[in-house]
């Protein structure tokens, strides 16, 4: 049976995928912070020990705090350089794809819309969704597919937590209602499911019409 | 039961969208170019006429040929504003698409990345992908999705009719391989199937990470 | 003396590159829509007959009126069309720019955040801009430097009409306060007397940190 | 007499943009690396401690090595970190930079583009691209304008590094040529000069039409 391994699937759009992902024939490994975190290095190199191998790597994480530009400080930027960063490179380093396998990470809209209030968010994600597309380029030989997805307003605990009134922000998007985590699991299943392996290198708005950028 | 159309349908990736909807279950209607021919907007009225409504619309159309930039005339720039552009847009006022229904439109990679073989192609396409992404925020009220597709190279009879040699080409790709229309079927097809509404107002890259573009 | 054609030069954006151009050693033809109305295919191909060679072209024309999407009528379409890209298309086909020369177009911000007040001008500049990115490659062997510039809210007639209270909105703006013509006029005529070249191929944003998108 | 500080300004682009600042009425300090080195937060902060005000600020430091994306360690990521990322975060935070000033950053065109030879650099330029386009907008408030950069190939010790053969590479390019390092010193020198202060927040390609995306 082939296997998957989802991170930060305690909650959330981790959950949502882990949840679609164990209805496919797939060994999952659910992840949550208690087995790998991501800001620990040691702790990514202990789970990366554990878990050399998969057919299915989805890489998520939660986002830092709200902090304003001038007080953020050096060990800021270190902790989540490394949650939000060096983590997931080592990941990509120590653990083998399968030939035929998939990646994906679960970035956020700020990659392509900075935000001020997300600044080490929108910083990080964007340093690693460049990684992300140049290796999509090499992973491409042994038909592993790399895919981005950059949910935009979605129904979590992050969401609840940067907004002040949710059901007056719900209102204010372009669908009247925050996405669901079970259309992103969703979606990751069926394109798994399908065997979809040309839809590779791609960043994947997931903002029902939110973002006003062309692409 | 709930209705499709989808344009071009009598091959390439029209044809692998409408197989792959035909799988569900929908009333598929499956246009060829003599149902519908986007470029004699009179023909666009009368299909318009006869299918007024649906559920889901695929707009799809084959491509211009290849005509140097100071070759083009007025005739080809207006016979390829219609079959790229205003045919559409024309369908887009004219047909009824349902609440919680959906919108996809095939385009290209050339929107982000414009090509100097595909001059036409590119100019217009860019243009009704402006227009599908403004109309993504409007039909976001009524809960229908927009979706672009943007394919790179795909194993069709346009890409063969653009490349000198095929084998070589598929072979200098990430993948080493064209991409199957029935990729893109399926895509499309498990979009619906699993009702994953909130990926709307998206441009999706469909080229086996062969596009340097970072989105 | 080398020679400048600026078109759409009575006004607006227009006026003030034709005015900061006179600046130097140039002979500047200051074209107004009695010159040329690029609407207007015929007036188009006299004023190329009348001017078929220069060394330095500013295609720049207003902006077409706002009407909802569902109330563009065929004969809108084909206007703006012919106003905002065959013309331009026409007159790079026809008008001899000299090696070493500059080509400048003045767009909008909305190419690259399309806008539903906007939707024929977001249409045709994004088609344009698509068409002058794959000449700026062929320009590029003749050493001629193509430039789109696509402005946000700048201080000019067009911006007072598609907006209710100016100051109100010049107030919302990060820079709170609209831009000046004439920093685009400055812009434009220093690059020129500077002799940046290599400054190619690129849409510069002039929009006072106005858009969200991350380029 | 307003000042301006130019980091990286022994050689390249760094030294091209020094050399231009000085035939304007500045007060120009030409750091080199023995003056600030980015990569040491040490060194950052002293230097922010001795030059703890301007009116112009050029963030601007040589490119990391070229290093496989398996072979990257800990060490290099956290080296190149500082040198790209946090050394200019906290230059921002620390030197204040007047009203009606200047920011400037020379970044590279893997911003959009992303190379498989620059992973390190694609990264971090990335980032610090993110939270300069955040910043652009606070600084706004005080007209202080911030102007992003991206270089392709410029003539520099830096690009006769990473290619073999620089004859046959320039003539590759549609300009045939590289670009020259002064056009960029003329580039920053113009825009101070006619105080274009409204172009802003914006990332400017400076490639000879060389990069493909559209914008």
């Amino acid at each position: 049976m082939k296997k998957a391994i989802v991170l930060g699937a305690s909650r959330g759009i981790g959950k949502a995928i882990s949840d679609s992902l164990k209805k496919l024939e797939l060994d999952v490994i659910s992840a949550s912070r208690k087995d790998i975190d991501t800001s620990d290095l040691e702790s990514v190199n202990k789970f990366a020990d554990q878990n050399n191998s998969t057919d299915i790597l989805v890489l998520n994480t939660g986002g830092p705090p709200i902090i304003e530009f001038d007080k953020i400080t050096n060990e800021d930027w270190n902790r989540y350089h490394n949650q939000l960063f060096v983590g997931f490179c080592t990941l990509l380093q120590k653990i083998k794809v399968n030939d035929g396998g998939y990646i994906f990470v679960i970035t956020s809209n700020v990659i392509k819309e900075p935000n001020s209030k997300l600044i080490i968010s929108s910083a990080y994600r964007s340093a690693f969704s460049s990684v992300f597309k140049i290796l999509s380029k090499e992973f491409a030989k042994s038909d592993v597919s790399l895919i981005n997805i950059a949910p935009g307003p979605i129904n979590t605990d992050r969401t609840r937590e940067l907004v002040d009134d949710v059901v007056e922000y719900a209102n204010s998007l372009p669908m009247k209602r925050l996405g669901e985590p079970e259309e992103i699991g969703n979606f990751v299943s069926a394109v798994i499911e399908k065997e979809i392996k040309y839809l590779s290198g791609v960043v994947i708005n997931f903002d029902g019409s939110n973002s006003n950028f062309i692409f």
